[in-house]
């Protein structure tokens, strides 16, 4: 099957509308039909070779969502015409601890939705940038939103299951109290699941211009962090701070904001090393500093579950493919109230 | 009560011995005739005003081993002539969240066995290397090993607390792999410990002199760090890792051998900081990098019944007070198997 796609042929290319294929769906696969993909920035920091080992013709894109359009033999969980997700991962080794606990996301061979070795043509993944996908039924989500949501479902897939497995590992709940540093795609899922779990939720940001938006996404106090004395109010305070913030920056200033034995976790891995962490600051709380990967496959059904039920999707705009990358542009800026969507339909035009 | 003690008048001055004066026992306090002191490398750090803040004279000391000489009209645990020993603590708040958990090392208002504000004279607390101490029976231990072995009990009292309670917070026990790096006066009684708590152990040492000293310790297996090959070997295989070593080092070597969800424990604070840790090496495993504080009074009383049961005591070499500034030089060259301890008979001499 040939199907239209958004990718790049090298690291310096614009990404273009490519001619891709995708494999007939074997036994336990299902072959989707896509509605839209959500725009993370890891898909930016693939398709321009930012981290070693890109593959060209590169197609990024791991927050999607569709309609079933065919299953193969053996697959009884799906049917065409459900609305269905796929997020980073498309298969992993199945036979390790990590996956006989669910969390594929932590197998050392899972296979990621793009740039992952793969049989298929032309012998890597391509991304959810692009008209239809085919995927082992154990790495499909169902999506019980209503269908008139799915493009704001997208960013769940990527940006929701981050933040949503680690703050389900603390264990973040009622009575405790819960920061989420950085107010954007990541962040922006953050405070409203961190919300939704019953937190009391503090969104830390280093812009006064947005304390509205961090309200208005449930978050209880919003702190502007170069702001020594806002700072200093809160610490030895929180029982765990979900840190979104990929680019370097001082952890001591959040670390000092833990109550004893409480954990920050990184969910963002910055291109180079945060100042190194002060020593004293673990030691004199038995604080510790954490990291924390996407999630597992089961989590991410209960997640996409959870946020049916509360009614949670992603804050997004909605572009063509042909917006890519002025898209990616301004997500370098911050330009993005909270993550761009594109609109799948837009690469048949 | 005028006593002899061994301290310096500044942080360029040896130590030498010295006159100093110790309160009367009020109502709830135990008064202690020293037999031994343990020689930390912290008092090092303080007495030469390595951190901030040292007053002097400053008379050093933390690990302390003794009979009681008198007790208060208020004191019934404890009666003149039972083995006794006093740590890094002398008092605290006794009101905060710490306290009420028999966490009083995390207390903000612990009273350090030396260095700290105090009514008493001068103005701050006086340490071990001395003849006697008087301290509230809230935070004298008692010491149940025979009165044969109570010379190196004295290092129990910090560098076996400092161990033994991070070994057990992160709930070391039968059936897992547990690292100790670095085989100084910490880590050689990290070993002993969590050998003890029926651990699989494996120490690390950037020295092949020591593979000998760690097995007879109780490592069941020791690794050289910096030989690539065998720490390749241990990568993602261990469920704990005490981390003993206070000089900056590459944590990565280290954090790279955890298995998914574990923690790597500080328990030393390096005077210049360590390589800032790799991120991605915390997020594609869920790993934590932790740090942990000596450890609370109910927890010092379980650790010395634990050593006492087990027959664990330190290894020492036991010095004579006017040797202080001599074996400072030495611990400084790590030339010290592997505690110093302070004959404190010696001190009337």
């Amino acid at each position: 099957m040939t199907i239209k796609a958004c990718g790049a042929h090298a690291a310096d290319k614009p990404l273009e509308i490519l001619d891709i294929t995708r494999r007939a769906p074997g036994a336990h696969d299902v072959q989707i039909d896509i509605a839209y993909c959500g725009v993370c920035h890891s898909d930016l920091h693939q398709v321009r070779s930012e981290w070693a080992g890109t593959r060209y013709p590169c197609v990024p894109g791991h927050e999607i969502v569709g309609r079933v359009a065919a299953v193969g033999a053996r697959v009884t969980a799906f049917k065409p015409g459900d609305l269905v997700g796929v997020g980073c991962l498309v298969d992993s080794c199945g036979q390790c601890e990590e996956c006989g606990d669910g969390l594929e996301n932590y197998c050392d061979n899972w296979v990621g939705t793009y740039n992952s070795p793969t049989p298929d043509a032309p012998g890597h993944t391509l991304g959810g940038y692009s008209q239809a996908i085919v995927v082992n039924e154990r790495f499909v989500l169902r999506i019980r939103h209503p269908a008139q949501h799915l493009a704001a479902v997208a960013p769940l897939l990527c940006a929701g299951i981050t933040t949503y497995s680690p703050l389900r590992h603390w264990r973040v709940g009622p009575g405790q109290k819960v920061g989420v540093v950085g107010i954007g795609g990541l962040g922006h899922m953050g405070i409203k699941l961190a919300h939704a779990m019953g937190a009391h939720v503090v969104a830390f940001t280093t812009s006064e211009s947005k304390r509205a938006a961090a309200t208005a996404l449930g978050a209880d106090e919003v702190v502007v962090s170069c702001n020594a004395g806002e700072m200093t109010a809160h610490v030895k305070s929180f029982d765990f701070i979900l840190n979104t913030v990929a680019a370097p920056h001082d952890l001591d200033a959040f670390l000092a904001l833990l109550k004893r034995d409480a954990t920050m976790t990184l969910v963002g891995a910055p291109s180079s090393p945060h100042p190194s962490p002060n020593v004293f600051g673990l030691i004199m709380k038995r604080r510790a500093l954490a990291g924390s990967l996407i999630g597992g496959i089961p989590e991410t059904q209960e997640m996409l579950d959870f946020c049916a039920e509360h009614g949670i999707v992603a804050d997004i705009e909605l572009i063509r493919a042909g917006q890519i990358n002025d898209a990616y542009e301004r997500m370098l800026k911050g330009d993005v109230k909270y993550r761009f969507v594109i609109d799948i339909a837009s690469l048949a035009g």
